[in-house]
């Protein structure tokens, strides 16, 4: 049996892992602040979770971080969201439950799971993708995260598509995530908004109490034109950005997830069609576009697998 | 010793290499048409090599071919350049030789011989982009080529960096090659002749007969400021590629080759303050920019290391 903890800004969610990689018990609590808390907070969750599913002892531990980490050094050496610099994360948890502790990025961990356990199980090679606030990315590569010879791999959201384009919050311009983020969407759907004062789009943000992700989707669905121009924008953006993961990495799988992804099988059968004209694969052999399939639990599973 | 074949469009090169990666003969010949007496010529200049060089036999061949190949079948799917459907290069080769034949991608192959004997060696990781014609590209993971789960990845300049862009050869619009290519920057070269018709530019074409990928560079040797404002485009559409490949892969080394790398290092100086600032590496270890150091052998020494 081992633990995965996902560590996020928001809250800390943790699980029992089996050999199977069925999680047979999960929690989550509010994340503190300062690495002494976390850590604090880590242990007590994990030692809740045992004596909830009776379990006595553990082989290991394994937590999915936000930022920039060294899984070699299991130091999380950067992370705006945890105001963290260069915090020993693994020897820091590994003291306290006297087991292995190893630590990997949040994003590349969740595609593990996914990897693993999920939508591209038993496949040899997948890029996850979540479409949420950012664009977030996992490389995964002969069953295993790819992460590059410094750790730092798979900013697929913060490659860019549209040179001088729209400002990135990473300060690039034109990035990926500025377009085909929920952020970005929202962007798009607010500026369509001020464009089409009869669109539908402005009863379903009064009726949502706000614009978001499903503004434009939602309206579509009812026949709005000036919502279908966005989402159309919206998958052109998407397909654009997929299509180059193809050309360069012809994953046996790519997988979507992220909040987006919510809009389900129809975001797939729709960005099908645009990404065809646009991928170098000759042949039977092309890659498969794919949902998410474990949703929060991801991470849970990957961060346990690390 | 090993046989290395670069088998091109125009002419077939090959090398005896050593088990030091050292070629110690090589020639060339110019490519016949079709495929039988494609391997006829692979077959003779394998021949005469061995004879000048007083070698009896050899362990492998390899050969690096354009287009989208089946390297564990053996097989060059589809090459535009040849004119190659299908044709099961390595076992027509191998019944020629009597020796083992393994065939790849000749990006691919050349990105080998620069990661084992050029200038990534010793290094894990490395990303071979050259600047030619077209941008090509082979990337190197762990030591040894990552090709995709079809092996057809590695398509760098096939990328968009500017959403609708420019036409690109490969139908796509605003693919990276139709910016960083010699042909993309003959084609900005000429679309600012056009609008300063005092231009150093016209008086460098005259001389040398036609627009080139040097013109630009070298009237703004000469301080001409048209020509300047085209390199300074260029060399910004190039760190846009480049800032992408790293934000995905890290590689340890980001290596440069084809016609427009010689320029030399003065290319490497521009270009690597215009990535720093786009790079998403936190820490000391960020991704080194080289030229590429063998020039035409590394498809020969990379083919024979297939």
């Amino acid at each position: 049996m081992r633990i995965g903890i996902d560590l996020g800004g928001t809250n800390i969610a943790a699980g029992l892992v089996d050999v199977s990689c069925a999680i047979i018990a999960k929690d989550s609590v509010r994340t503190p602040a300062g690495a002494d808390a976390i850590v604090s907070a880590m242990a007590d969750l994990t030692r809740s979770l045992c004596q909830k599913a009776g379990v006595e002892t553990i082989e290991s531990a394994g937590v999915g971080s936000p930022g920039s980490i060294d899984a070699s050094a299991g130091v999380v050496v950067f992370s705006n969201n945890l105001h963290f610099r260069n915090v020993p994360l693994a020897d820091m948890l590994s003291e306290r439950l006297g087991v292995l502790v190893k630590i990997g990025n949040d994003a590349n961990a969740a595609a593990l799971g996914e990897a693993r356990a999920g939508a591209a199980k038993g496949r040899e090679s997948m890029i996850l993708v979540t479409l949420g606030t950012g664009v977030g990315g996992g490389i995964i590569i002969g069953g295993e995260i790819y992460d590059g010879f410094n750790g730092m791999a798979g900013e697929v959201g913060h490659t860019v598509i549209v040179k001088d384009g729209a400002l990135c919050t990473c300060g690039r311009k034109g990035c990926w995530e500025a377009y085909t983020s929920a952020t970005g969407l929202i962007r798009m759907t607010k500026e369509a908004m001020e464009r089409a004062p009869d669109s539908l789009m402005h009863k379903i943000t009064r009726d949502m109490g706000k614009v978001s992700g499903r503004t434009a989707f939602a309206a579509e669905r009812r026949g709005d034109a000036a919502a279908g121009a966005v989402v159309s924008a919206y998958l052109s953006y998407t397909a654009c950005g997929l299509a180059n993961l193809i050309n360069l990495f012809q994953p046996a799988v790519l997988c979507l997830g992220g909040g987006i992804a919510n809009e389900g099988q129809t975001l797939i059968e729709r960005l099908e069609p645009l990404l065809e004209p646009e991928c170098f694969d000759v042949g039977e052999r092309k890659t498969v576009l794919r949902l998410a399939e474990l949703g929060n639990d991801a991470g849970i599973i990957g961060a346990a697998l690390l």
